[in-house]
């Protein structure tokens, strides 16, 4: 986007931003998820993060699909929110020394990156479907209940056994 | 913390540390929100990020006397996240043209903001209980409600009225 000019002239317009910001995102998630499975301990976690991969792969796909219905062109902007995310998640982790502790942090790194998601598919599909594209928000409501789903995942297996362990 | 020690060696150094984590976040916030209500025009949305600049100062507060109970020093570190969530909150609210626009993409940036407390705070609930700190558990789980109510007064303010007029 031009730094001088505003590019942002229509709700539409902001919606396409949107989704460039949101694809930027998906794809660094791409990247970093199997950075996460490795460092897990805690195979069900190790197996969730792979699991989750997969998902977040297929969201990808699932946007560039929303690009070509909505007749935009398909397009990565930074997001320096998701970096700031997983900067994060990449700075504790490392700091981390006891492997049950660390399972412990990579989830709540996770659960961060999940829930700016949901935020931002959340407004996505509102706006979608204020702008008569009904057909777009079915395709990202989809992925919403998937990021919705993995998050609750997570929490049912900190609370149920990571904490335990990593306090133990 | 050290770049080349692993000062997180237990849960409890892990629950101080997100602590700090937040209580940055929260700062900065506390410096963001008079900027998003300068910039809203819808006066809902003005009086909203208001009312959540008073709550967001309670919040620093709330932490401050939770690492007080928890004989922790008051400290923040850096919070590339929060960082992240609001640069990105800056650069697209400078490039939106229309006003009307300009606050369906606040309510965007806020309620990101408001997500990545979510998950930070669920956890900072979760480990404090795990540590056998119920006390500070209770003081969090305050902010949390809070947090989600604001997160769903705008989901609320943007479906029921702000995006209909930014599509209009």
């Amino acid at each position: 986007m031009g730094l001088f000019s505003k590019d942002i002239k229509t709700m539409n317009d902001l919606f396409v931003h949107q989704l460039q910001d949101i694809y930027y995102a998906e794809k660094q998630l791409v990247m970093a998820l199997p950075k996460m499975a490795d460092k897990a301990t805690d195979k069900q976690l190790k197996g969730g993060f792979l699991t989750h991969l997969e998902e977040t792969k297929t969201h990808v796909q699932r946007l560039e699909q929303v690009f070509e219905m909505h007749g935009a062109e398909v397009k990565a902007v930074d997001c320096p929110a998701i970096d700031g995310i997983i900067e994060e998640a990449d700075e504790v982790t490392v700091e981390v020394e006891d492997k049950r502790v660390l399972d412990a942090a990579l989830i709540n790194a996770a659960q961060a990156a999940e829930h700016y998601e949901i935020a931002r598919y959340g407004s996505l599909i509102a706006w979608a479907r204020q702008l008569g594209r009904n057909d777009c928000a079915s395709v990202l409501q989809r992925t919403l209940e998937e990021e919705k789903a993995t998050d609750q995942k997570l929490t049912t297996l900190a609370e149920g056994k990571v904490n335990l362990r990593a306090a133990g």
